[in-house]
């Protein structure tokens, strides 16, 4: 068996987590996230966020959460301003679309959009003689972290931020990886890193995301805008992300939610990537992106992608023009030292 | 606390599960349904269906299983033919209509619908000098059991699965609640009672419900009819249904089909309920429909119904125009003794 | 060939109309309703609906209209409250719901709903504990004249208009007959007949039909409420309905609104009905509905209905059980005294 | 008054058919293009295409005929290859989205894509790992000629063809300029030039617009892939395509390929576009791109259009970085002598 670095999904869920749910299964609850689990979850949530007015819903998956948001805001002629690199644009199978709307897609080598591309967009659009034939920016989506593993910056999330409500259009902010991203951000940028508080400020919705980080499954949605509150249950059950047992939702992000175990989980799977970054850079090779999170992509040879592919999972990300390949080496708060071990033993190998 | 007969999701998942989930948590797998748990699950799932060739596929819930395989089915200008009272057409928030498609409902007192209902639906439709105007019925829609509790008889579901092959129109059963139709089945038709081999065999697909049987959650998509396998995990994944941790459908899954756990929870639910449907019997307490599944719905005097909802949690299903209620008392693989009896108790006092 | 009363589009368009086609055909102007003729068109519509403020905008057609103004309103969870034999939810195969959205159809035997019929509709749906996991009405539509040819009363309307602005709920109108039902009205209620004024002040949004009303083709949406105003031309386009040479609509509007021709041509129509509605009285034959519009509605024997199908088209609208059959006459802005002698007599010799 | 330049339908409709229209304008007929017009009109196009056994169908305008043809070849999770600046993708606000299907837009300097282009874009898709999380190319869009005014030749469509043939991905042809794109390609290519003919063996499905080349409006869909044919009027029903009155239709087609008048239509054009860009080559004025066809794109000094602007209309196409504009002229079926010799004359003065 190799030993997998593929994803930040091949296990199960926290320890404290599992136990919770097990301690809990037979206690009756009333369904569809109405439940006393549910209502400590939002609390903790709303409080972590310095946020108590904030709606805070949970769903099953990152693309269901991300559609079920999109759709509920957009009007029918109206696109999402994304990075052509986002997770909507690429690696959902069209779900945004599905929804009727279209990903406006801007330029991105490193997974992250600026406020001066947002605001070229829109300023673009509504200049343009033709606009009533074109789609018009209705939101913009950016991830944090992103696609490629890096992470705005305190001025840069503001600068969008900004913008978007200069042009009175929401801004949403996918936190699949929230937490890896808010771990790097402590390690970049210190005392500027970017909290809970900070994307509840100025995001007008983003979400929390639990696959990834800790939980069996499941994304808490926090709607911070007003204007955005009304009726998302509808939309959340209409869109299918409704579940029976909401109760499994919130149990698990209220364990999360306690004593932090949600960040410590994440700063832990940075600081694992950390090392196996720190390995390449003594055998002095080079990075696809320079990525601070979770998520470390090296450019390696092809003799060195086999060598390390005997033991380890891995996912290759781009095929590059000189048959170098650029590839991505995934921990998450379940990788345990040994295994960080043998793949730094084993890169050394190289 | 009251003790709750309000559905059957009211607790989490049967200790076997538990202890699985449990027991695989830091096991390393790949995602999204394509692990070995999974593959298991198939495996045991296509035995129990006598269907070799079947395609198995997990989803979460039961109106994202709905909506996905219904829009993956229809062409644009299709609608689906239901009962008035089914699930998609009522209390699903619209969630095919959101993909495009119209619910053609047909009456139907008890959640049934008949062979000859789809026939003349479907000759009236073609029949029609303006069909083209009209939406064209392109599947069948069926739950076993049915919202109302019923379920179809041998010769009913033989003769609308005869009825749709003639038509080349698939047929689609909904088995949120499949394990408990069969259980009842077994009763209401002994050696004559619907088996999955007979689902397998008479539906073009269909779904085995795990949310309100014993799982967490996860409904497992059975297709049979070799003409609509293609690509279905893309419209999966479109629909925001793929799982990450596509392992915890399959050990959920595997668990219920290794020694007939899931129909064994079910024929428990079942007498369970029976129980109650004799104790409400005996008092010349009549019922707005014969379910011999795991619902119960008496018809309650307003004084009875606020007798028994002191202690006990259950849903008011429809206010008759003579002031009696119709109530819903539901039980689950999960009730235990000690509440039928405090129930059983308790009706016996009205 | 036989004399068609099939419908009420059999024809092209007024000749007023085509001359001024002809007499404008190589005048150059800019595209997409922006020109002069749809200005001028416009003024009049306003000016005739006594609504200075009104957003006019010309579509081609009727489906067209209904699935733009409807998909503009509605958010994705909600749907449209309508009659069960409403042309959206019966003869549009389905367009509504293509845009993602239930017509939530209401019983009604003569084509109208009633505003008792919305208030239970709307509070059904939002006292019902489970609302969000139903379709929310969201606007209301209904048609004058109906698909069954009869039309709203001064005080039904404005009870029906006062209800949807109770609940904050938009009236739309489906005017494809617009002209015929006023006209109708001036016989029926005299000095209380509807007029433009009255659509104009008790909907937020109506049609005002062309095609079948002597234009060749066209309808014009008349926005009454401020807040459906934005950025319908976006709808307009999306949906397909936006004509390059928009000129054409502008020029038949502004030539129907002119000298009151629009309604001019609708009275002979209705009058023209009413002298077969009157020949098939004489010969005490029944109706299926009493429409006081352009459409008559005769159950004629079998061997009445060969008879006058050797020289006539008409269409079968409802086979009766006794084997009677329901038909319709339509007549029109075209149709010639000479046509009507020729019906009438057929009539008298059955 | 300016003399516009600025579109190819800034007038009615070529002098035959609007007396064609006025000749049959109390001809009774039926509707929805089942009358003999459309007949007629349907025979001359099959035969004009050399395809006895095409369906031919007629629609109003060309952003429906594109997404009614789009989504009804397409599957929910497939999208359709395209140029970047394809009308599709960028001017018919997001039309295609609104059916739930994703733009998979490719580079194109020129309006044109490659064979190569759509090998390695199906290639890749398939050949991707994640390929069930990403949009299924499912067809191939292009334009003839395209929104830049190019033309392909023989060889690059019929290699476009055969690799889409190869993939089992319908090839669709917007021909809203196909007339114009004939035409060029007779005084390009000579003997080689593209004609209807090759169009109905190349395309799996192309149409044949009318709105912006002589008629009042119409586009003429021509399915020779029998695999296509299935049901399409129920797509232009719910799509709201189906004019009521679809004489208006066939009476248009039928003019136009009665004799030739089509392509006669187009090649004048074509000629006064080549006298328009002739001029401006006299003046050493270049052009965005090398259009053969009805549209001509000279680069202007901002005082060069400042002059041109006093007289006539046209689009600002694109503003380039050293301060010049990019314009689009447009002759059209209409465009007489006269307008030219202006032009010219203007051009020659800068």
């Amino acid at each position: 068996m190799k030993t997998l670095f593929t994803s930040d999904y091949c296990e199960g869920a926290l320890p404290r987590i599992m136990k919770r749910l097990q301690e809990t299964n037979m206690v009756q609850t009333v369904g569809y996230g109405e439940d006393e689990y549910c209502a400590q979850a939002r609390g903790l949530i709303r409080s972590a966020c310095g946020c108590p007015d904030a709606d805070v819903h949970f769903l099953v998956g990152g693309t269901q959460t991300n559609a079920t948001v999109i759709s509920s805001i957009l009007k029918p002629y109206q696109g999402v301003l994304c990075a052509e690199s986002g997770h909507i644009n690429v690696h959902e199978t069209g779900a945004v679309e599905h929804t009727g709307h279209k990903c406006l897609a801007l330029p991105s080598p490193d997974g992250k959009i600026t406020a001066e591309q947002i605001r070229e967009a829109v300023d673009g659009h509504f200049s343009n003689a033709t606009h009533e034939h074109m789609v018009m920016p209705g939101m913009v989506y950016i991830s944090f972290s992103t696609e490629s593993g890096t992470i705005y910056s305190r001025s840069e999330l503001t600068a969008i931020s900004e913008i978007c409500r200069g042009y009175d259009i929401p801004l949403f902010i996918d936190g699949a990886r929230l937490g890896y991203g808010m771990a790097a951000s402590e390690i970049v940028y210190g005392d500027d890193a970017l909290t809970l508080k900070d994307f509840a400020r100025l995001a007008d919705v983003f979400y929390i995301g639990g696959t990834k980080q800790g939980a069996l499954f499941g994304e808490a949605v926090v709607i911070t805008n007003d204007a955005l509150k009304a009726d998302f249950r509808y939309c959340i059950k209409q869109g299918g992300g409704m579940l029976a047992k909401g109760r499994l939702l919130g149990i698990q992000f209220a364990t999360l939610f306690e004593d932090g175990l949600y960040l410590d989980a994440a700063r832990r799977a940075v600081s694992q990537a950390a090392r196996i970054r720190k390995a390449f850079e003594y055998k002095r090779i080079g990075f696809l992106v320079d990525s601070p999170t979770n998520q470390v992509f090296p450019i390696l040879t092809e003799a060195q992608a086999e060598e390390l592919d005997k033991d380890f999972g891995f996912e290759v990300w781009k095929k590059l023009p000189d048959g170098s390949i650029g590839v991505r080496f995934c921990t998450s708060w379940a990788t345990p030292d040994a295994n960080v071990n043998l793949l730094v033993s084993a890169i050394n190998k190289l």
